[in-house]
């Protein structure tokens, strides 16, 4: 049946989706009250139409500039480098960073032929090196496996000044963690960074 | 931002999505090539509004009877009675049944408040007792959990009658299965079930 085998084909190729679930979504869409797969197919539409980069930080928004950059209220001198747009909101939810973010929409990979030029450094550099960006901090939020210490440590060399502080996001052992069940390499980071109380 | 959460949430609303795995899948339908993210769109609407169910067993099909019920070739004296459209899949892909197939569209769950009514189960019963219908056995090919047994229960008293024999799938260790691994009801099923060699 061709219809059926290409929405299956269609829910495939997301990433994260195998073969059976690509099948309950299909089903579920074959399903559910015509109100909601219109909902839906209306939402992918209005997604694929609306949403662009934010000129400035490249997250995704609806408008020109997004209303992270266009908030006065936020602090413009701290700058904090992420690899996707997912990790603006997981930044955002903890509460503790007041300042603008750049997404890089991904990180250096080099097996995967992913270099500095397929991400957004190129207008990163230009955006802290512009006149009058008096940007005091940059903390890089990079994942903190083996791609993301390299990206960091790569932003790191191509974007330190004079004027600017660059920080990286601390490694150690998560609140809560039992020291028993944490793997060596971040025990290892934790007792390394360890600070003075 | 209202077209990314609106997006977000109409992903959220499928089976087995959570909210990070629905951020993944809009985040791909946006970076996705126009062609791509195009053919899944299209691929949706289509089964949208080419996919129904065959009249005569209830799976999905694009046409008035699906290929099983109006193939020939197929055993029609043989029904083999299912939960949901993908369990006809998976029984095909056996390669070890020629017959046909019936589609309940669920099961019987008291606590969810689905009772036979709300299942193919009256179709199926006119299907069967229909003169003329010449069904020798029904396979009842529902779940080995408990809601699928008390389906397969309630059929197999519901459809009993004197011409027509009335099989369960078998229940027992699944092959190439460690015994030390194995829940003992499965193994407990295993040794009642036990056949002579």
């Amino acid at each position: 049946m061709r219809s059926w085998e290409r929405i299956i084909a269609a829910f495939k190729r997301f990433p994260g989706i195998g073969p059976k679930q690509a099948e309950r979504m299909a089903l579920h869409l074959l399903r559910a009250p015509a109100a909601e797969s219109d909902e839906f197919l209306d939402a992918a539409r209005e997604a694929r139409s609306q949403i662009r980069s934010c000129g400035r930080c490249f997250n995704y928004t609806d408008r020109e500039v997004c209303s992270i950059c266009s908030d006065p209220a936020r602090d413009h001198g701290l700058l904090c480098v992420v690899e996707d747009p997912q990790d603006v909101g997981a930044v955002e939810r903890t509460r503790s960073f007041r300042g603008v973010y750049h997404v890089l929409h991904g990180r250096l990979s080099p097996l995967d032929g992913i270099g500095p030029e397929r991400l957004r450094v190129a207008e990163l550099v230009e955006r802290v090196k512009k006149p009058g960006a008096a940007i005091r901090e940059i903390v890089l939020a990079t994942d903190a496996d083996t791609e993301g210490e390299a990206t960091a440590l790569y932003l790191a060399q191509l974007l330190r000044g004079p004027s600017v502080k660059m920080t990286r996001i601390a490694q150690g052992v998560p609140l809560g963690g039992d020291l028993d069940y944490i793997d060596e390499r971040t025990l290892g980071q934790a007792v390394t960074c360890r600070r003075e109380l």
